[in-house]
């Protein structure tokens, strides 16, 4: 999907993954190790992170300790994420896949945004939250879900290359998203987002 | 990149090329077609459209006529693209790549919005326009430049997985992106605009 | 990772994403769909599912109610997987992720396996579980970690074709597999396991 | 397409943009930057660029200048292909795409070759010429056509890995390429190219 | 590589292993099937060829029997291609590799041809013969060896879109490639071939 | 396929090939070389091997001698792999493609192994032997062939990336591999394995 706008409410606790579309580590037919851990301290600017020496490599490097704590929600949007990518678990590194625990407090929300490349699997560990995504144009449909402990709920990665027009993905999308939601996100007051929405 | 925004003004005709970040034919390794046009006929649905019988295909599928002709501009944004697509030329079916023509109306502008997974290079043949983009959190840098005749711009499609907050994007990037521009494409007045940069 | 062991003790609760190395959506430059949602009723035979008619698509395509469902450990092994993988929820066709429970009776395991494509990433709800994997030859090094609540540990996928001889990574890997876990998993004493294992 | 043969004629000015079948940038999953703009300095030899420092890039690597020059086509071809590659514009490091302006003197042509990897689509925006390209073995079919002022062609990469028999391709495909655009690229008389291609 | 040029002398066996640069199947990440075994039967038309029924696929689908058989090298060019292609082992579909067989008469040669998207790598089981490849614009170079049997030689698949001037790859590499070749393979005396060699 | 495994006797010479499932090389757009190969002497650790200079490369670069030199196979499996990595032949670094001769001797075996992003196709040079691989869960199906001089046999990678687990795939495939073969590989006695295939 293009426009993932994921609205959260409620006191919840959820678990997303998040994999990119394509997974590019520059193999080696015959190469001798079998990740590429990565190294924080290289100099070397890769699109991505130079590699550890494999003979330094320990199972810590595939490890992170933390994600039973909750985020810290008092902030505008009322939500935290609390992320596990290959800065904070190095042996992530070239793997395509991250994890990261997002925590709401009563009312909060994740404000509409996208992840370029990457498609998200979430399931709630606690609470009830409000998901929903927005397609590309010239339709713009809003696939909208309440999800309750248990539930899962994918918001897909574009096979589309097509545009996405953000004030219409945000503004006009059939049906519309929250005026309240699209009010904290965006600064306004409801009656600015009522009259945004008629214009779409 | 992630969201990437074009503002575009004066009259003015920009050539661009879409080209998917991934190709995936599902190619066989034995495959005794060279390509695979779009047969729009096929009630088989695939990600992607299945392919006319290859010994029916001639040069006409890989031919389109028209860009020469300038777009109707004469419409809210004050622009209008006009696609070279697979379905306005079946040939293109599964090679990811795509052009398209794009005229502007003096004052006239493609409101921002994403390409999920494409990259866009672009040229300006008549007219001067300005272009930009915004990276995606935490920095939200905005990178712009003003083109003239002749001039190539690339907007990167991104390496990143991670999130683009659309309202940080747009109304939150170093530097600001100009007021005008933004009330036009949210149907705001400059002042709202202004009230809600300043919120970011 | 060539040969993923996971050993699992305690009642555990464990949630893990499973990402392919490679997604390959016969993507169309131009497609008009956003997704490619199984079509469960297709008589096409592809590598991937049939698309369903993009107009008949709903949330629900996107959506899995049961993850907060103990699985059944009343079995050999004392463990269950409980998938979330497209047959279960049909929009993930294509977009190479899934999310699985795993639960574990005290002394359970989740004997030796292999992931042939994906990288697992896994993180510890409940209970405490030691995780482990062998590289390949020739070096078969075992890398392993007790993990309580909150940590994360990931199974990487493996950039190295070469070799992983199934004898020597699970009866030779350094350090060795405990002859308990062996023991269950093969149907075997301990005694045997330990006289393999001198072998390697 | 595989062996991709573009004749052209008259004062042409055409614009063509080219798209690797295959980006592979090593990204990771956490990256932080989300580009990898090409590090002209850099002394590490990759498949590829490495990156500049992110910090430091800016508009300017995404921006070339001078596609409205016309091209000096005053050599033995009558044609002269301007360039905004990598090398011309450093943002384009590792997106997969890049466009060249192409000029023909009166009666010039660009010689048959082909692109080993990339799809190329073309546009005419002065001018008319002829363009066409040769399928793989064993059919060598020769499609063919005249393309004027605002046509759109694509020269599609080829699905099919097996053998384009150079000489069977050029001398023998069905129909024949003319007589007069041989005999100009391989520095033969007409005769003799009528010659080579009877005996295919 | 780009023209990959393969001449071969003497009474010769060579196997070929040809592997595409991408692997695209269309997987599914809950796909029930391990393989996609090629359905020759169906009448469906993707880029790639539908699947059997896996229930229906037996060790047969992986099989070919008929490689020890020396091809009848008695044509023009004096070789023989065996392919074992998915048409000739159906197991092969969308799995990115195949294998040839080529026998050479005494003199035979395989004309100069490009493989548009595979790598080839090669070995001699009797006899020895002469391989080379050229690379792409500018330079033209010609690598080059003399092959005994147990020798292995790769040519390469080109990490570079940029293009190949047929007519300079062939007749103006450095070093040329030998006018006995060029002679047989374009139908022209040895004197036509220096004279064409000396213009480029 | 997910757990491959092959069982060979009597005296047999094989040749393979494998090949990755996704070459990866960062390819940039307009890459002035067109092959990566591999510099041995480079401290640079990339996922992969960085790239000697394009202008020091020969022919030797992509040359391996010594295919026809028979293995040493007096070891405890009775079998030998000669192996043309990289590592031995510098000019496959990124090409995703290698080739391997295995020597049997009278008896010998090559113990159950996966290639964990690999295909393989093998065919015999002298001998006869028996080929097999097992399919993922829960099905574990054996399939199963014997070959002679020049039949050929696919091995495939696996689309499905769902769990092999280990012990079910070796001790209970349908139908079962050989014991003899078993308790070679595991040290086990025959008695021993038929008691353990007997739990599956």
């Amino acid at each position: 999907m293009t426009s993932v706008a994921s609205f959260f409410f409620g006191v919840v606790v959820a678990l997303s993954c998040l994999s990119l579309q394509q997974l590019a580590s520059a193999a080696d037919p015959s190469l001798l190790q079998d990740f590429c851990v990565a190294d924080s301290t290289s100099s070397v600017l890769l699109n991505g992170v130079a590699c550890k020496n494999p003979s330094t490599v320990t199972a810590n490097d595939f490890y992170f300790r933390g994600l039973h704590v909750a985020g810290n929600t008092s902030n505008a949007q009322g939500s935290r994420v609390t992320p596990v990518f290959a800065t904070q678990l190095p042996g992530l590194n070239t793997l395509g896949i991250s994890m990261v625990r997002i925590d709401y407090a009563p009312g909060g929300q994740n404000a509409p945004h996208t992840h370029p490349r990457a498609t998200e699997i979430l399931t709630v560990l606690e609470g009830s939250l409000e998901v929903g995504f927005v397609t590309s144009n010239p339709n713009n449909n809003h696939f909208t879900k309440t999800l309750y402990k248990g539930d899962v709920f994918v918001f897909p990665s574009n096979a589309n290359p097509g545009a996405i027009t953000i004030a219409n993905a945000v503004f006009g999308s059939q049906p519309g998203i929250s005026a309240d939601i699209l009010a904290k996100s965006f600064s306004l007051d409801v009656a600015t987002v009522n009259f945004m929405q008629s214009k779409f």
